[in-house]
């Protein structure tokens, strides 16, 4: 899907959908709630983890830490169904628009984003949120 | 901030702020409009945009592409203030709610995310939205 030649008001403007990859072969994929866009999880895609999340309408990522390939939910069932997928200006990061099948996070939390960074005077602390 | 000596439930359940950078020293930030929960923009930053953002109140970036530190709407007057900071479970990733003074997008945009990706018979192609 990627294409080098294209020029920068191609990339920004332009119908064509050509993911630019990172240094490390990665896009940034922030996956959303599509009912309620709470952002539910963070991850990162390779062209094949793209292309299977394309085709299947299951959002896939692409887990750095063990080098390899996974669907969401593969093991708990949570899968997050794709709705919608936007492609930002300069195409190096995704927003997908999912239903999630069940909690997102390993940890049971709605979303990976159930704390909140809280300034105090020894520094900052971490207070959960409801998800 | 950063505490490597964290177990992975004191890192996934705890109270202490202890953000994770890649390799590249670098954490993911995907800003969000507070008031609509649109996504407008992902960026990264490191522990200096980090800092600079929790102090000001202004979401800062590190540019990979230029090598520097930024103010997102330091040129263009449209910054995103911060009205709170959620981290992820392995603290690699922030949500950031911020109001932001204008579009948040240099074309112009209100959002970086202004093209959805839709499925054709010859590929996908991409279809501007309303942002």
């Amino acid at each position: 899907m990627a294409d080098t030649t294209l020029s920068p008001e191609e990339r920004e403007q332009g119908v064509r959908f050509s993911p630019k990859f990172d240094a490390a072969g990665l896009l940034t994929a922030v996956v959303v709630d599509s009912a309620t866009l709470a952002v539910l999880v963070v991850g990162h895609m390779n062209r094949e983890a793209l292309e299977a999340t394309l085709a299947s309408g299951k959002v896939h990522f692409w887990s750095r830490s063990r080098g390899a390939l996974w669907m969401k939910g593969e093991t708990s069932g949570n899968v997050l169904c794709v709705e919608a997928v936007l492609v930002d200006c300069d195409q190096d990061a995704l927003v997908i628009r999912a239903t999630p099948a069940g909690p997102t996070c390993h940890t049971g939390a709605g979303s990976c984003f159930y704390r909140r960074v809280v300034l105090q005077e020894e520094g900052p602390v971490l207070v959960k949120v409801s998800t």
